[in-house]
């Protein structure tokens, strides 16, 4: 039997979403034809007016209700450190941390040229700007060690390298709760040459 | 920082499907108010619209754009076996497997009184007259080898005692590429019972 048209528009609707692939946008969709109607009506309305509300604060990117968002309006929050982040999610994994207190940036994208994600389509020239305007002490570079975040990290470096600020980055190793025979070799050999005196 | 309510609101929703968690619900709703608006409203428009259109079969519970569903209707399926599932999508599982020909049952649950499903919520009465009326010869009970599938095989099976057909499960044991080591002790010691002649 194959299924309907109207369905396979429905899982190709929830397959675009990143970390869904085809077997759970199926599991979506069979779960939207089964329940209450009122769900999926509900569903699409909740969809259409949130992603209407929100919007790209103008100084770090930050998806946000306002503009500028919450963070890049507040008095609280000091300027001598700026937090460059991937995305706004990861804005609020750190701000979840609850340690940290300066401002951000979201590239948006990592960089990734053979995507097509050059220094113009991670905001480079936007990231410069700020800089220039608020003028922080640490640049701190929370981007994750993949490839990208690697490429990332290497190419800020390079073209801050004649700013008056210090260039951080998140440690790698070992995550806690981590066991060493499931970590990846790479891990392992990072984790290695990290070593520290306890 | 809190997140906004009408953030919060799209994350409930997604969070309200099987298998998606909190941080998943999260990951969706940043997606969709990351991407251009005209997917967030072509995803609202598709979801009203599938869900719309779908339909219980009167015959076999089955959720169909048609009633009956096309397997109900069809001419081409044999009546000598009815195979019980629990949901829709177990109907397409195994269609996709291209070895049956017979008809279906979808449960809509499997039986657990604690949660709320009974034999009244699983359709035992309006499985019982399908029977009647469709008088198959082999009752394939293709149910999860879970606590809850346990119970029901064991329900049907007593309460379909008298009944003149065969009433058969699926078979248990090792999955292949599966390794004994990651196999459960449960597993294990019934695929051990199960053991047989090769």
């Amino acid at each position: 039997m194959i299924l309907s048209p109207s369905f396979e528009r429905l899982v190709t609707a929830f397959n675009r979403f990143p970390g869904i692939g085809k077997k759970s946008a199926q599991r979506l969709a069979w779960h939207l034809i089964s329940e209450d109607k009122s769900f999926a009506r509900e569903l699409a309305n909740i969809i259409t007016e949130t992603t209407e509300l929100f919007c790209m604060c103008d100084w770090c990117n930050m998806l946000s209700e306002t503009n500028p968002c919450p963070i890049c309006s507040s008095s609280d929050r000091n300027d001598d450190q700026l937090c460059v982040v991937e995305s706004s999610a990861d804005v609020i994994i750190i701000e979840n941390m609850n340690e940290y207190n300066g401002k951000y940036f979201v590239l948006g994208h990592l960089l990734s040229p053979i995507d097509g994600f050059g220094p113009e389509q991670i905001h480079i020239a936007k990231l410069l700007a700020n800089i220039a305007t608020s003028r922080p002490k640490e640049l701190i570079l929370a981007l994750k060690p993949s490839a990208e975040g690697e490429a990332t990290i290497h190419y800020l470096s390079e073209v801050m390298a004649d700013k008056a600020l210090s260039i951080t980055r998140l440690s790698t190793g070992i995550p806690f709760g981590g066991d060493l025979e499931y970590s990846s070799l790479h891990t392992l050999s990072n984790a290695w040459k990290r070593r520290y005196t306890v």
